[in-house]
């Protein structure tokens, strides 16, 4: 921790920071310069945790020496983390999957016709939601348990693992029963129980970053779920919410490369919440893959118009297709492959 | 619903897009401009939602006509919402309050004694957080059970009534037995298995907004709450999240009359959290009351240096005795009272 | 300046980057703790302007220890500073000052009959635009010198001092021979080239914040003018870009007193702009003096249905009336007057 | 226009609107809703230009049918703009440049020896900076004419058309006299002066995204520049600024399908400033190709620790080179080429 004074901080706070610090078993190592005098706290930061500095009397500001997280970082795990799902996909590899599907699962059989397209077009992950978040209470809310049976039951006929989301605590252990991969919603990034709930079950999770989070903050949502014992977390740029209104978020690329340098764990991205319009998700699908991510998500659905949710931001079947063709190709160019 | 058509649409995207609107027993209204060609939606809009009309081919832009909400707008209820709580104690009226506390609850007798300075200075409402959401797993989470018994206790010592944070629908119950207001913070604005189950209860609920929600999605998450039922939900501004760092946050004061224009509900400004600096909060109380709000909430301890957390935006009590004062005379003087 | 290093920094680049160091004649204070060492560079912090020391091999992050600001800091001069106008009116002492006016300065005899309201009112300084910076290059772009001219004539009349905007720095002349006061407006915060010419007149400055500008940006650009030697500057918040579009800008009612603690010179602000919005000015006039401001600046106009710019965040006359009663009580409560 | 009604909008106040509308010679077409009343004005919009209808009395809201801009819309021109410049180089067509260089124009020997590197690794525009709008008075500004000779000159000596910044209308003319290309800057987008001038120029312009503008004010600005003649302008993304501050801006990739749907201009893709960190700007690069961008803008330097300014971000000379290659790849899996 690094302790910058005010210009006029006199001795006697000096030394009362002095005996804060050596109370808590840290050393205090002071440098005065012509201007400002800067104290260095040297020994675990950890003890720090809790105590505002930054009100104690001279003090103007306080810089900590090491990030906030542990597990999720490079410095702690230098080697990328590669996650096993059933059907022999694994995520973090040379090789990307693209999860894909109907942002709401329907029925049985519309769920089954969007999936053997994906399929065919070079889909490995089903996509799904069977709990949904909307902004209304008035919207669809989803077919609940119904849904992830049909979810569990389309993903064995086609050998795909599943991904949907789960949004109550109390859902987490129904929601593992049937599916791969649990989502945590981007409005729920910083829903800490429900972090805590999959944290502590053996499923993998996809942990999407909140509408306005910062890259710290959502490092500090999948600490909260590896230091509850689950290691197998994969990050998803969705879009963050910025001041422009001319595309319904404003897909963060940088997130890709940033979080490779941070942290071990593989990040996926969405280009369909990344952009919000139908239009514009195969720009944003090959800009993620060029940066460098482990995964897209794209949601894909055959007749958009009477789509229950997000028909504005689905793609058809056969723009999937071509938008599949693309992808092979960038991959390749930055030896990497789908 | 208002529907803008591309330059170029056809006839025959103009009839696609009168049969779906009729089909769902709307009137298709058709005005041609020189340039554009309109298509106003008569009838109810609530049967097109879902229907992503702006993905029709030849559609340019769609435009609902009305707001999302319903039982929270000013046009459902003209007159403003009024609270009572215990001790009689009533949120809405001419007469503010001030609801003030510890942000954690540590100890039984540490809140009875800033209970008793916040009291003295004519706080009226006392909170104290027992569930703590915090950034990081490693930093204190609240007491939990063992500090709503302090929080009830020492309300009852003083007569005040208590507001304190849930952030588990598991706990909604138990919360319920100890205090007279249940708080949503901004985190879980968006929590919406938590907004339906405080929304099932008949305590009263402050909503804070979330740190990147509108206006609308704010007033959207009170209506989860109303539409199961419990109409005593007052909303709270605590600070969004701009660019801006030299602040944790920025004080929206603009909401305040935006949500008296849009709502019936009455409307609380957080000055604490709202600046994140104990030596901003008194000007941004101020200004809280001299925009119009109907409560303030401020963190108060006396002895922020070893608070649990948050000491660096909590004022001193003799701060805060200050600070009630320059209120009173501004309450005064736009016509009201603390 | 600090210097954190990389965990796994070698003994080479440590030496790199105090040779760099020692180069500049800094003295290296080389502090190692049990994860990260740091460097401490003691003396004048200027001398490594534009060397980028984050990109030195091992090192993972700088931390500038002194204000990138000097002449505008509160540590520079301790005492505010108070700017002379004519007509007696001096900016930033005890008592407050109300600039209004229209937007644009539309005719003669309109910006009298709204000069006498103002006057009438309480208001003590006369705005106007004659050079008006539109986002449309099809708008109405303001009378030019014949607006000055009604401007000094109108203020002169009715005892006012004025001010106005300056767009150009071919304008910086001509526009000092008729107004009291140089606005430079939000877009143009960072026109260095007009920051230095302004910067070389005797004639106050106010310095409008960019929209999207932070507070150490906004007193850099402050520092620019500052430093050609005229240090008669005030600077105004007019409201931030946010995500929120519920208002046109988002009044950041932190800024005064942030401003006042990071700086000696005088804040105003702008509640016109600060909400876009006629129905939330007063709120936020009121707002803004409450919070300690040293002066506002309202829009006023007689007809804002008719008004060429702006007419719809402009106040009527009786509106502006009613506004400066309740300011008035409002700066008594904080011992300030108007 | 559309203009929606609040529900207890009055006859009197619909007349009132009508005879405005037909005074200025439109036709308003009155449509009775079940909950609110919507007015249609048909015919030129342009002709409302500063009216403003919003604070009408009994209006909800005011919805433009049309976009505020004309000539750089692709309703207007449906087919790409192409841009020619010296030496063969034509941006807008199948074959995409890089425009590189250092940040700031040192020596004549420096950038020289960067010019030459630039040229063996595939790029074909040669950038530098003469002018710098610098954050703080006390950086490096710019060699001004003395820079503008050596660009010129080591152009000519690689084949390569030039770039640079220009920031002050006065220096217009000077800088066309060396260049091919004239940068208008982040800060300066709004700078409408210097819009209008370079306007007037016959040199072909490159304007940058303003830190914080929309699309829709990005567009205006390029308004600006056609309107005064030049229709040879390209757009360029570089950032924006968001609440993220682990990078210095946030590349918004969306802008790239965007600009191409709304408008006929080119647009480049700038890394260097839309990551701001050397590490993260080939990622950046990659994406924007793979999004379909026209060019791209890349700061490269071979001595980055000794750079005058964005040492932080600029490539080595060999990384360039390595990102030269993969872009090439990418370029041609989308069928397009480097």
């Amino acid at each position: 921790m690094i302790i910058i004074l005010k210009s006029d901080a006199t001795e006697e706070q000096i030394k009362h920071i002095q005996e804060k610090a050596e109370k808590l078993g840290l050393q205090a190592n002071i440098s005065r310069g012509v201007e400002k005098t800067v104290i260095g706290l040297i020994g675990p930061e950890d003890v720090l945790r809790g105590t505002p500095l930054e009100i104690f009397p001279g003090v103007e500001k306080v810089i900590p020496v090491l990030a906030p997280y542990r597990l999720v970082s490079r410095e702690f795990k230098k080697e990328n983390t590669v996650i096993k799902l059933s059907h022999n996909v694994t995520i973090g590899e040379k090789k990307l999957h693209v999860m894909s599907g109907p942002c709401s699962i329907e029925t049985h059989e519309g769920l089954r016709n969007i999936a053997r397209e994906i399929k065919k077009s070079g889909g490995t992950i089903l996509r799904g939601g069977a709990f949904k978040p909307r902004t209304s209470p008035y919207d669809f809310q989803g077919l609940g348990e119904e849904g992830l049976k049909y979810l569990k039951d389309v993903g064995e006929e086609f050998g795909m693992p599943t991904v949907t989301e789960v949004m109550d605590p109390r859902d987490v252990e129904l929601v593992c029963r049937y599916v791969d991969v649990l989502q945590i919603g981007a409005r729920n990034m910083q829903n800490f129980s429900l972090l805590n709930e999959v944290g502590k079950t053996k499923t993998p999770v996809m942990l999407k970053r909140g509408i306005s989070a910062t890259y710290k903050e959502w490092l500090m949502c999948a600490e909260y779920i590896l230091s509850n014992g689950n290691f197998d977390v994969m990050l998803c740029e969705r879009g963050i919410r910025t001041f422009e209104t001319g595309t319904r978020n404003t897909l963060d690329i940088n997130a890709v490369p940033v979080v490779k340098q941070l942290s071990h764990l593989p990040i996926v991205v969405d280009p369909s919440h990344g952009t919000g319009r139908w239009g514009l998700v195969s720009s944003g699908a090959r800009a993620g893959v060029a940066a460098g991510c482990d995964a897209l998500m794209v949601e894909v659905h055959d007749n958009p118009e009477e789509a229950f949710s997000d028909g504005a931001q689905s793609l058809l079947p056969k723009n999937f297709e071509s938008l599949m063709i693309e992808l092979k190709a960038i991959a390749k160019a930055i030896s990497r492959e789908i």
